[in-house]
């Protein structure tokens, strides 16, 4: 039986409002009444209830323009917890994962997305949360022709899809954490390095990898231009402005994130971030719990565990957000976005003509000297 | 009888969900599960409920520290409805508003409140939307002393009380957006100026004055280091950035915005700067429709009508916020913060200390030289 908290709020709220109250629920939380839905195949429907994967997907359509066609793209997100227990061999984890996850991707394919992208280290477990490294570390893999991005760019290739792979990067010997681009005939196309990294309570991230050391790409993919926002990244308005400055339509904000840090502001900074900057933002994090067995200072034995609460969702550029998938099952979020809602919105709104970004300039460059 | 958007979104969803869904709904979307409310006298509440004033109070504690007492300031946020018709006399309308607001300051005062904001250009109608100026032009005052500041003084003084004053500034023929702050002795204690004006569809700030000229002052009151970012300043993070880089505690961010542009974002913003910043925001929006008689250019008349939604609120430097005062009503919304909590949620989360500002400045020169 379902819990409480397994259902979303969206699905609590759907139950016990009536049509007038929810509608007013959507205007206020999710910046429309009534957002558009696509149509899924009852095979695809019916596909993912079997194999208990949350599956929803919405149309962001924008105003009809004289000088430009809409510019369609349909985009995935994909949610999936962990398989293995994690005192598995790499290997074995890893396969596991990429049996799972390719899955995902044919559910993705069959839907028509054009651009996918997966969550935080989507091919490992985060084991960051151990504060252990030596016994983890061939989970680093090599960006650019690692198993995780070998895997990815054959299935890139085979469904013309544009992916986004973050993974635990090792180059040359000094860690990562890096999202890897492949284009939609399998080319390795970039990658960004995280620029934000958590240190919150006993958590932490430093030691493991550096702040990210590559700014802020924007990569200009067949299907749209798009950036990659790494987990804590959402935290930082000015990582998020940069993006869009450097010509970013869609953000994505890969992320492995637990209830305790930050539930209640997870619908708030990437939603934020796509009405100041008037670009699409896609929120993915991780779900399920993953559980580890780890050596303590006096060799006695420990465990952590970590629950992911998912919850991925889309915004676009006026600030109209799709519902949250699942907190607890996989999931596949699909959106069609017209992306010239970008300029449109900019241009009714007006926020980057008015930024006065050379006075922030100065300020900014006047307050780091201090 | 009240109609459904009569309602809060908050009071329509309390109605509907049963205790433990309800804990959910305040866990995701207001970040905690149960707000702490302040006691109000029964005088108090039934005095407001006589003059159909919502009333609302609620307290954000910090947790205990060695070295330092709890900080705690009690702050009130004013939302106000026009009195006459905006074809009086600029001394009628203008009156009318001081004995109300005079009222609701009593109340405030009554309630312990110590630092007071009003909301934008607080002693007049807002008809800016009028797109005329000639004629409106003696709204326009000195902040020095002109009218409001001159009134507000001396409440403030009787009150000990730091009060925000939004106004219209007339500066030596020059128009500003600004706010005036006024101490609890009753002094002038300097000014602000909207730092972003709107241009939005048919409605334009352009024309009428500036942006403003005094970057971001932060106030170092009796009571809190506090600042004020005008109305569509809110959806610019950077505004926001700079005045918690100056040292704010509290940011109050006096508005006066319609539903047709943006309430779906009224409580995304403010509050993604609190959880951004580590500071209180505080939101006050006018409340009520202000109905102007316009000489078109063809001498014909028209009628421009603006509502206001009210819906002010608080939000902590952890995200928790308090449910939003009335959409139609004036309204008095009362925070006990506990000053403290601003470097506890810093400490915590990390955002300042991975903020890496000198990045950004250098990014940001950058992009501003192209």
């Amino acid at each position: 039986m379902e819990t409480q908290t397994d259902l979303t709020l969206d699905e609590i709220i759907k139950k016990n409002l009536n049509p007038a109250q929810l509608e007013e629920y959507n205007r206020i939380h999710y910046g429309t009444k009534n957002l558009d839905t696509l149509r899924l195949t009852d095979d695809l429907t019916s596909k993912c209830k079997e194999k208990g994967i949350d599956i929803a997907a919405y149309s962001f359509p924008a105003g009809k323009e004289e000088l430009r066609e809409a510019r369609k793209v349909k985009i995935g997100l994909i949610q999936h917890s962990i398989i293995l227990p994690t005192d598995k061999s790499v290997t074995e984890q890893r396969n596991a994962i990429f049996r799972k996850v390719s899955e995902l991707i044919d559910i993705a394919a069959s839907a028509g997305v054009q651009i996918l992208c997966l969550q935080e280290t989507w091919s490992m477990p985060f084991f960051l949360c151990t504060g252990e490294k030596e016994r983890w570390s061939e989970f680093a893999e090599s960006a650019e022709d690692g198993p995780s991005t070998r895997f990815l760019r054959k299935i890139a290739e085979e469904n013309k899809m544009v992916i986004i792979s973050p993974i635990l990067e090792n180059d040359n010997g000094t860690w990562w954490n890096t999202a890897v681009v492949i284009d939609e005939n399998g080319n390795y196309m970039g990658k960004h390095r995280k620029n934000h990294l958590p240190s919150v309570g006993s958590f932490s991230e430093i030691g493991f990898y550096d702040p990210g050391n590559m700014g802020h790409a924007v990569f200009d993919t067949k299907y749209a231009k798009i950036a990659v926002n790494i987990c804590y990244g959402r935290h930082h308005a000015l990582n998020w402005l940069m993006f869009g400055l450097n010509g970013a339509e869609i953000v994505f904000n890969p992320a492995a994130t637990i209830s305790e840090f930050g539930e209640s502001f997870w619908g708030i900074e990437a939603r934020n971030a796509a009405i100041a900057n008037n670009y699409f933002t896609c929120s993915i994090n991780r779900v399920g719990t993953e559980v580890f067995t780890v050596m303590t200072d006096f060799k006695a034995k420990k465990t952590v565990s970590r629950t992911y609460y998912g919850s991925s969702y889309i915004t676009a550029p006026n600030g109209c957000r799709t519902p949250a998938l699942s907190r607890v099952k996989d999931g596949l979020l699909v959106g069609e976005l017209d992306l010239n809602l970008c300029r449109q919105v900019k241009d009714q709104w007006g926020f980057n003509m008015t930024s006065r970004l050379d006075m922030y300039a100065t300020e900014l460059a006047h307050a780091t000297n201090k």
